[in-house]
């Protein structure tokens, strides 16, 4: 088992995307209007990358295309004080090509926000790095 | 309720701090190297304001000191596909005054990280903002 410098195991790069597969829910971090931003979306992997389904016309299609975004999922457990944290970081598009349009849109991704949500944004990671807290 | 353009009901910024108040996890993002980074990390709140736990010497310290940041948090139930998320952007320091330090360290806030961890990263947060999605 590698640790790094905080004592954190390091997870090697199929780890983190067989953990990126296991949640539904992740978050995608960009910069807007010059600050810092966050956002949870859901979120599915397909060939390697990151698909996020979005609005026509959302404030986070935006803000996003044409930009380098990080990204974030984890899982923890208070009780047991272990989890696990991916985050990757590459650049992000918006899916504009309608036969990528629509394979994607027979991903299982239904947005759980009201709404129509037809747009997707894809990421390829070109860093993925994750950590493992153990007990 | 009061709803955004993607139909998520906007929470009252003492909703978002109550919700902050009732989760031991959040993430920090910040810029490192140029590049969008984000950590999860273990905090709580003190006054208002955003208190982080680190080892002297961290990366994240060293990232984060007197820079602008973004910090969430978020609970998610994929079963009924209900949750929040809350989003804090605001000016980040690193505690240097012994009676401030003082203070912090007494606060509840125990590493789940291995490693000796005596610095404090603390964060007034200047916009705060906060989504429900309702099933």
């Amino acid at each position: 088992m590698k640790l790094d410098s905080a004592g954190l195991e390091i997870l090697a790069r199929s780890a983190c995307l067989d953990l990126l597969a296991s949640t539904p829910i992740g978050r995608i971090v960009f910069t807007d209007h010059a600050l810092p931003a966050v956002q949870p979306v859901n979120f599915s992997l397909l060939d390697g990358e990151i698909v996020i389904r979005t609005g026509i016309g959302s404030k986070l299609a935006a803000a996003v295309a044409n930009s380098i975004v990080a990204f974030e999922a984890d899982e923890f457990d208070p009780v047991r004080r272990t989890g696990w944290s991916v985050a990757a970081v590459g650049h992000a598009r918006v899916a504009s090509d309608p036969g990528e349009i629509d394979r994607l849109s027979r991903l299982p991704l239904t947005p759980w926000a009201p709404g129509t949500r037809d747009h997707f944004i894809v990421m390829a990671p070109e860093q993925l790095s994750g950590r493992r807290i153990t007990s």
